[in-house]
């Protein structure tokens, strides 16, 4: 994106580049039938559990003048008006955090001023919503989002483990609360006794302890060895969601003696009942507010105004990475443009604005890769089944199967025709079919494995569409309805919630690998480049990684110890909105340039894994592995982070009989293969028999 | 060993073969030094944690006629005893779980009967142990052990499973109790309160899984990739007895209003309290048993002789299989006559018989080992550090390395001269030599990694001796003494040390590893394939294994359910020696001899990992493995297996460069390789470069 500031010319470019998909948009997510339902759930309760909870916080920080009702509502009505006018369907809105923690921040200051109080709290925090929104306006009319490409990794990635380390704070005070009696409630109940307090407390552990592991343990269900591949891939899609039925289920094992209330669960008013609407009226009282306090208003809203600019674009950034491969164009202007009018709309009927959230956007935009990827298999597999049964020749086959695949691509008028991505035969069907002796012969079987050899023609894939974004939003609308059924949730099993997505948002974090590169024995480094790595492990001085990390968790140590302070805490927008600054002007004096670029690449480049002391990929059998596990090794950095490397299958797959052994090319060569996709002609073949630059370590 | 009949003459060899290296069991033991105290530790952990809860659990069900004082003095006892005076000093000794279940089954039957009634129990057990003994004796003397090759797989690993299971099922039972009111306590204190009940059984879930999970987990800290390789290897040497501790403290965490008794911890009368010496004047007692029952206490000492009989040379023959490459010879017919002498004097003073114990014997000689490892390694590396400083040259280095380690190496009077054990160098270290040029040239760092390439050298040794086996028995009485301290030791800590016990007996049980095959999905069936694995995955037809794995598994349940039984389960050994002629005459009827002898095989031989279609092993980096982790791999196998394959380092270091790639041979030949132990000479080298029948996968 070039760096213009002509105004209005961001937000024309967006809406006109998506229009034009707008309609495919909708279609394309209506023939994903019910497979849609996984990444939606998924998404779903990945929305709902943290909004419902920061509810239940900030109905304890204001007071009750906030409840999960109205942190529902905003996520809820944001969410549906924009996935059906936002630009960008793949960001999801929510009320995060740094919102719960901006709001607190505003009732402390409110309650304690005799011209506002309580009373006019949310009255107040209307005129904030309304200067945030006009700054946000502002900054979308000037093209503010154009510098999006300065906000590198080292602001991206420190916003997303601040994020991680307060979900983290929430869990374990979420915990330690559960062993006291919870505010507000009558001290003499039987569940209040110490004794059951304490009952509570040692329950809460085994509850958010055993969904923390049972879900980690079950979003790795695509490798495990054992159960049907079936059930695998049912617990891999449903399974952290099916976590939080069965722990709730198994909160309700004790009841011999056991008095209600223990364990605690979801606190929240009904909906219907009565003082629930106070806050819906509230514009009536926006003019009660003194004109001082309405000027005032602006001051937390440059801060509001800072976070929602920040948080927003980054959020919708690691949703559209370069390396999720999406065919549709980002709308970064447009959607900041309908956030400030979402934040006008949220302040005017007093509940909390949503805006993008982390980590659920890259989340979802991973869940929708994985079904693109099952749909495409699926279509494919028939394809080829249905060429075999006609005795199609190898050739025949692939033709088909790329017909097919083109038909699933739907031609977008500003877009290159597709049709380029299939990727071509592997080395190895290709020499099974000559080893028959007639690669004119009808395939079978033993040369082209319908059900393994299709995954490894599949390029990543993301099915964008704004179906789910909707279907999501509106099953958060209907947890409002669903409240009776929500509070039977035990708090508990919130925090191991919290303390799961803390977890799941670290792996692709670079700042965090370097975190844990420097507790790494000296002795055990050589384990970091088995794997694939960053760049940086390879060209960056340790030393240089070591003062890096240390100056980044010092930094990431000040913005967390910000939010601790009663109101200037407000402030910590600021602070990370600092980091572009300082990464641009402050660290090329510490650091040379070229270390920087590595250690803060503004996109994701990663050098592939090296067995060590062998230059080629071989070390995982190829045909047999599932290629969905493979498609969660790649996908799942769940900032949602894509690598760029090339599948290990390609790669392997030449190395299947020893006549082929000296073309094991590194995976970078065969990257650039792929590009020229000669497929499958006498020729073709021959081509790729050539030697070609492979690592020196395999010699001429 | 022959199967021969012959009176005495068992035991006559038997007594030879450990004689001639008495003395050197005791010296040996005395130069190792401190670090005796790894492994001592952790076998006494092993064998006092579940002799005190089976004390606990006794004295349940005997009404308090035995408890946990008498089930640690008869432990330490019997353990003191066999150490100076026993054949194998690697066999551990403790009251097992199938005397606990012989003795509940005698309790229920003798406090039923008039003429006994709970007065004569412990007297009338009297009489059982001395027909038991008499048993054993005849036993012992007519050399009914040389027939333990018959005891094969099928058998031992049906009783490992049990006695798995056993533990398993205490664990849980005693779980689940935690959320009762114990037995015989009164239940009027505040800690019976059920909310207080409630309280604690959640607490012992928490303690117990904490010590289950952080136990495994440190068990694997060798490999773990952060910390240094000190604190890993403390962590692995300490890490279980350090969790006991640990979780204990953390019992003591919650004071605040937390009534005495919330978590439940041990119980157990102090030794020196009134009515605790009740037991050990028994033999007064013995003749007021009527007539009748003196010799009807034959029918269940039948019973206890062939448990023991098996039990005890089960548990010998897993401390000392070939595997652990001992030097010193077994001891079958002489311990069995030994533990008749102990049986008697247990029951003279009426505390159960203690015999050989499974998992804790075989664990002791795996923690042998990896102290004969240690020791050797820092031997070898301080001498190599000398000979380095003295500008010695590779073969220098080489011989005076195999001086200290042939020091190392106590001769014993009837064996064959040691010093044909060290491992060559790996072709890796030659290759550097000779690029520098000069093979003759003063080693450095470079050439020789002294931290690293001398694990490569270090065959699997045992440090055999007597001081381990005795020292831990002693802790073990000193736990008499210590148990005002080991009463603050909660239950639930016990319930989970159960629970890692049944857990860790179990890799390596082949049966175990067959059940698992059984639920394996058939497209994941390759990765069993891509470890070390067992022959009969190879050459067994699947549907075999099925049926066999199933038939084992009915077997196992049959065995399990009829302890179950109130009173006729005290047949149960007699099930498990079935098991024996059941293998031998029945089993053959159904299964192919070849087949039988893949899934039976007595002595444990094993395939070496194919990585899949590659047929040479790569797949880990040769020199950056600590040799310990490789070692842990190896030797943990719980029940103490070693397998039957040559190290990966050797293979894989071949490897090292392009030009020796061809002569990359596969572990098997590799083995074979190092019998020839041609060293280091030019010419040497070169015999190493000719091709050797590799796998055929390379090619010519």
């Amino acid at each position: 994106m070039e760096e213009t500031f002509v105004p209005f010319r961001g937000i024309k470019n967006d809406l006109k580049g998506r229009l034009l998909c707008y309609k495919q948009d909708w279609s394309s997510g209506l023939r994903a039938g019910i497979r849609i339902l996984a990444p939606t759930t998924y998404i779903f309760f990945a929305s709902a559990i943290p909004v419902i909870s920061f509810g239940e916080q900030l109905e304890r920080s204001t007071d009750g003048k906030i409840t999960a009702v109205q942190t529902l509502v905003s996520t809820a009505l944001c969410g549906v008006i924009h996935s059906i006018v936002g630009g960008q369907p793949l960001l999801i809105l929510g009320v995060a955090e740094p919102t719960v923690l901006m709001y607190t921040f505003l009732f402390n200051f409110a309650k304690d001023r005799k011209e506002l109080g309580q009373e006019l709290f949310l009255a107040w925090t209307g005129w904030v919503c309304v200067w945030t929104a006009l700054l946000l306006f502002m900054l979308a009319i000037l093209g503010a989002c154009s510098i999006i490409n300065r906000f590198t990794r080292v602001a991206g990635e420190l916003f997303g483990l601040l994020i991680a380390m307060l979900f983290m704070q929430q869990a374990i005070r979420g915990l330690v609360e559960e062993f006291g009696i919870p505010q507000r409630e009558n001290p003499n109940q039987a569940a209040f006794l110490p004794s059951w307090r304490f009952g509570n407390g040692m329950f809460a552990l085994v509850l958010s302890f055993g969904l923390l592991l049972t879900a980690l343990s079950s979003r790795k269900a695509r490798s495990w060895r054992y159960g049907t591949g079936w059930l695998r891939g049912f617990v891999a899609d449903y399974g952290v969601p099916f976590m939080v039925l069965v722990w709730t289920a198994v909160s309700y094992i004790p009841v011999h003696d056991v008095p209600k209330g223990i364990p605690r669960r979801l606190f929240s008013p009904n909906p219907w009942s009565t003082g629930a609407y106070s806050n819906w009226t509230v514009i009536k009282e926006m003019l009660d507010v003194p004109p001082l306090y309405i000027v005032g208003a602006f001051v937390p809203a440059t801060m509001i105004a800072v976070l929602y600019y920040f948080d927003h674009s980054v959020a919708s950034q690691l949703a559209q990475q370069d390396e999720f491969n999406l065919k549709k164009p980002s709308s970064y202007h447009y959607d900041l443009l309908l956030l400030g009018f979402l934040v006008i709309l949220c302040g005017l009927i007093g509940i909390p604005p949503a805006n993008g959230v982390i980590p659920q956007s890259p989340m979802h935009t991973k869940s929708l890769a994985t079904l693109k990827h099952q749909l495409l298999r699926n279509k494919l597999v028939s394809t080829a089944r249905r060429s075999i049964q006609k005795n199609a020749n190898l050739g025949q086959l692939y033709n088909s199967m790329q017909q097919a695949y083109d038909s699933m691509q739907t031609p977008l008028a500003y877009q290159t025709p597709p049709g380029l991505e299939l990727k071509e035969l592997s080395d190895s069907t290709i020499q099974k079919a000559s080893s028959t002796g007639y690669i004119d012969a009808p395939v079978d079987d033993t040369i082209f494995d319908v059900d393994q050899d299709i995954d490894a023609l599949l390029p990543v894939q993301v099915k964008e569409q704004r179906l789910s974004n909707l279907l999501q939003a509106s099953m958060v609308g209907c947890c409002v309805a669903a409240m009776p059924i929500l509070k039977r949730i035990p708090t508990s099993v919130l925090w191991g919630y919290f303390a799961f997505m803390a977890i799941e948002s670290l792996p692709g974090n670079q700042f965090w690998e370097r975190i844990l590169l420097l507790f790494t024995a000296p002795s055990r480094r050589y384990k970091v480049l088995e794997e694939h790595h960053a760049t940086f492990i390879e060209t960056v001085p340790f030393r240089t990684i070591v003062f890096f990390t240390l100056f980044q968790t010092a930094y990431l140590l000040a913005c967390f110890g910000v939010t601790w302070i009663p109101i200037a805490g407000a402030l910590f927008p600021l602070l990370i909105m600092l980091l572009v600054p300082v990464r641009q002007y402050f660290l090329p004096k510490f650091f040379k340039g070229a270390h920087l670029q590595d250690l803060d690449a503004a996109e994701y480049e990663e050098a592939p894994a090296v067995t060590y002391n062998m230059a080629f990929d071989q070390d995982r059998p190829p045909d047999q592995v599932d290629s969905e596990e493979i498609l969660d090794e790649i996908v799942t950095r769940s900032r949602g982070e894509i690598r760029h490397a090339c599948s290990p299958r390609i790669t392997s797959s030449t190395i299947h009989s020893p006549k082929l052994f000296k073309r094991a090319f590194s995976p970078r060569v065969n990257e650039r293969r792929n590009e020229s996709n000669t497929m499958l002609s006498g020729t073709g073949t021959e081509i790729k028999q050539t030697p070609s630059p492979g690592p020196s370590i395999l010699g001429p």
